[in-house]
């Protein structure tokens, strides 16, 4: 479905002219082809120093449960992890059993995109995929999906997870309302709440709450939260808001070949992530980037935005003559084929914590610019 | 059976002095206690420039392989993850079905020493541990559990993978003969080999060979390298000397949530360890600190060394209350029962690429000092 | 989904009347609610003398695939299980690698009805589930699939198996043509192809063509081929028509507690099923018994069928006070809720090798009667 | 390990002779050779009148666990399976997550000759084998292991079955007390205990106590009880003592393809077994038998008994020329080399519900007249 570029280019940026100008940002692949945010970086250099415990035993390690507990006001558990999928796999055995089912939204990043890793980490619980129109999961068809699987009894697999994606992969965002509807259904069926969070910030700097609210307040029971798009250099975590759900979380770390030996420089890259805020203001950055390219593309004549933009990803159905021709200028982006029906190509531009508007508008004047 | 400090120091070396002298290490508990190499982190600094490539596509991957393929003289497919527990089970499952048995030492990491990893990454595939006097596998025994498992025929697993730890788990090395015979039977026996080589440097330089001599020219298939306990931050990897061996490992790799997304900090980590032959000289360095430390204790007239010190690790057998008095003194390390019938408290001490004569030193008169 | 009863009755059939008659049959639940058929009860018997070389190396197994290769003409290995769940399961494995992926009808007993076990056995392989009007797949929506994982690459689940169910889940079955486009576009994917044959003898009467025609020359690679269904006590078997799918099939057997010790007992069974064409014999008997019912229903003014009946399943969408009025009066079978925007409630009678014209007239005249 | 024959006769029993004398067992390779007691074929002849609801919903099976409740003064609830395999993967199933351990004899069927079904069925669990001369384990070697992997704490499989067979795999029967400090230690540490008893009755005889007092009494919380080797056609149970651990058993057994459609089939031999203490008078037959037959080898001059004979199992050593004329004699047994500075063959012979005293005395007289 993806198509990226065939030889692997030293940098996708521009080169710098001679005038010393900043480059302009060409490649909207995804918010993880950028470099690691300056704090972060120097979050890592400042702890290379000395000897620290391995395996989790540091001290950065050990500062992280309070300060993430502080963020969600909440007593929780923190376990890092190098990547999104590793977090999301961890945190769906922390729901199922391997004889269980996971709902997930048909456009789900651990339904599509994941080369069956839920199936590996959970061994063998069965994804259960619901059509939606945009990504956010309808309550009446969670509904339907439950009681089916309820009436088949013992002999068919038990209904135990709801995975919810926020911000949900066509770059829309539940409501808390949303999310308090579907996690209602959810435990009265006996299932926990999974929330995907590679793009949480995004998120919350779309709905202006608190992260309590948008988590455990609106149901949620197990959080996959990501820095790696946001700034980190790779920094995930699995964040149980139900304490029970961290039992023996360590061992499936260990046995999925997920404890870093040096553990301290997963931890200190999220610590720096959560100081002053930074998390939040690079969401803000990239969220204000996609609005500002999704209201320049709308004023385009021949752009059709299929989704809301309300985090940092913008759809555009765009003639494969002008989706061309932005590629003939040097853009990257991910390209899908258009839902049957619809004439034109479906892209998809991701905004970053460091795109900056005028990224924006050279990519809005490439694309005047092409006849 | 290992023992961790309880409460998580900020760092385990001693404060400076007053003078500005050098800080002295007291943490042997192994070598991935330690910082990261400068030339490591200055080569994971230089990578954070512009955007790249997500998922290995960057240009730092793209090197990697013609980079290790000169290093092992050889055309070798390299897959970089994060974790020596990841490299070993994905290195496995190229060797294995599920349905398979992976024979491998009693003492090996593997089979002790991570969580269930290579049940986990195989699919279920049968662990069946060879005893051995000394971490090294015998070629009488390994013989016989490969017919035991052959006159079982189609209804006893399969066996399929030979896993060899070099260098093994109580620090001593394989010679080339001995590695050789191993290889042999197991191929004659259709069974592939992995050798773990989380200590392969540390092995390559007690043999004085090259490295193809001690891999594939001995009958190796499949590598694990790793470069984290020899100054790296995070970066291992697996080396296929037969390359139908990587077939579908990178769809392992994702499934398993190894891929990072912002690769290029791996493979810009290996790139340096490999430069100058890096790995080479802190291999050497943490092999001559623990030769110093072993010829030391070997002048206790309390001390008993149970194996022959090859690589980097010390393993003694020390009257329980020296053991004592170093822990009183700030020492950590790794004690372990003895084995029945003996007296004392075997210890291991780990010494690393920036163990320095004076850490050595300051141990052995700490431990003469005691009464 | 299904709803059964819930206490268990001693017997589901109406106790006979003084006057001798035939008793009525009122179970139309599924066809393995009946009882083994003679002609396989006597052969179980029969082959309970003397003793017999366990798991699978007596007589009888010696014979099957002897007899399997006539009956497709063609040279097939055989490998006798108890159930279809475990025949599909193990069918799946020699055509899938963990990481790959099961493409299916979205209506297959695989995706809905076997909790799990396709993930269980595969140790994890992604269902990817195809929507379909009537439980045959379509060729666009199939080729639609394949191509999104393909352009995915080396990181999304490999596209391995195509997996058809004939007869469908729906009681309709594949023409020939249907099943060579579909396997041709598989294969032309370099996927291999499985057959869910639980009622692949009801296709077949169906179909009216020879078992080889219907499988292996229509593309079928590997074929689960069940005769619980028709009179057999518990007796299915996976076929290979490409005989390098059936390597280490016994390893796998046995370690999913598959391999009987007195395996004789199921391969007599098959032996005396497809002794005189008894299997397809049955089959006919139940296609007509449903032809009989699905005619009798749609002289019901209030009844719509749905689907075609050709095999042994009869769906029908009946007025809800109409199915508790057969329910009163003593009858058995599934019920599911009408799909949305349809008034009534879906009902399925199954017919069977026993099912005789005047169970199905009986049951007409139940349903005629109420008012 | 096994050695069996390579071509498979239709009978393995000596023909009848012309005065109509009774045959001759020549076969003592295993329990399961043998055919079905006559009580039970006809409990399934018996069983094959008129529907009965599928997926053990019959009442055959509602009856079966007040019947096993009443057989060991217990509330049980009991799960019918084919095969000793099935049952003891499922039994561990329930004292295992994915990411525990398994503590077994280093003799067990489960370690030794189940193809990896325990990994299978536990997905991926690890499989701790300890040694023990006679296959009985050894307090202070489980205290041991136990011991090292908790001091591995959070990092290291958690130890959460232990798993005993009764009878060993060596012929031998755990007294009561020797069961009761095993599993003393097991719960003192937080782990379930599984009995394997694939030949359970032949150790109640031997032990002649109670059902209760040989497993629940004794600690045990789940039962794998075999019906197959002692006369069944294909019936096998798990027990469990412990009620939590039935949840959810059905859904695994249904994942597992062992819910067979026409389980009455099942459930009615083991009620047959059940049925007038059958199961014992059978497994005392089979122990009379072997401890006729060892007394006979003890009297021979050239064989020797490594092991107590308390079941139904013999082990004997003989010189390779006395077993290879045992064989030209047209027994077939069980061969396995001797263990290392032993001289001779380890054969072994099982005995069976039907063996008889002139099959016995046939079997030394052969032995005897060979020169």
């Amino acid at each position: 479905m993806e198509q990226t570029a065939q030889t692997p280019p030293l940098s996708d940026t521009l080169p710098d002219d001679d005038t010393g100008s900043q480059r302009i940002r060409t490649n909207f692949m995804s918010d993880n082809v950028g470099p690691v945010c300056p704090e972060i970086l120097a979050a890592i250099t400042a702890a290379n120093t000395g000897d620290a415990p391995a395996h989790g035993d540091d001290a950065w390690t050990a500062r992280l449960e309070a300060r993430v507990s502080e963020v969600f006001e909440a007593e929780v558990r923190v376990f890092p992890v190098a990547t999104g999928t590793a977090a999301n796999g961890l945190a769906l055995t922390a729901l199922t059993p391997p004889w269980g089912a996971i709902l997930c939204d048909e456009s789900s990043h651990i339904f599509r995109r994941e080369c069956g890793a839920p199936e590996f980490f959970t061994s063998g619980a069965k994804l259960c995929p619901i059509p939606s129109a945009e990504g956010r999961m309808h309550t009446d068809l969670l509904s339907r999906t439950i009681a089916d699987l309820q009436a088949g009894g013992r002999r068919l697999s038990r209904p135990s997870a709801l995975s919810l994606s926020q911000a949900s992969e066509w770059g829309t965002v539940y409501t808390i309302e949303q999310l308090v509807e579907l996690t209602t259904l959810a435990h009265d069926a006996g299932m926990g709440v999974h929330m995907d969070g590679a793009r949480f910030g995004n998120a919350l700097a779309h709905l202006g709450c608190s992260p309590a609210d948008a988590t455990w307040r609106a149901g949620v029971d197990i959080l996959s939260l990501g820095a790696t798009k946001s700034g980190a250099l790779a920094a995930e975590m699995v964040i149980t808001f139900d304490t029970t759900l961290a039992e023996d979380m360590e061992r499936r770390i260990k046995r999925a070949g997920h404890l870093w030996s040096k553990q301290r420089f997963i931890s200190a890259q999220i610590l720096a992530w959560l100081e002053n805020d930074l998390w939040l203001h690079n969401a803000r950055q990239a969220n204000e980037m996609a609005g500002r390219l999704a209201r320049g593309l709308l004023r385009h004549p021949a752009a059709t935005l299929p989704f809301d933009t309300q985090a940092n990803e913008v759809f555009a159905i765009l003639p494969e003559l002008l989706v061309q021709g932005l590629e003939a200028a040097g853009y990257v982006f991910l390209r899908r084929t258009a839902p049957p029906g619809v004439e034109g190509t479906l892209v998809r531009f991701v905004t970053s914590y460091d795109t900056q508007p005028a990224d924006i508008d050279a990519l809005l004047e490439a694309l005047a610019s092409i006849e």
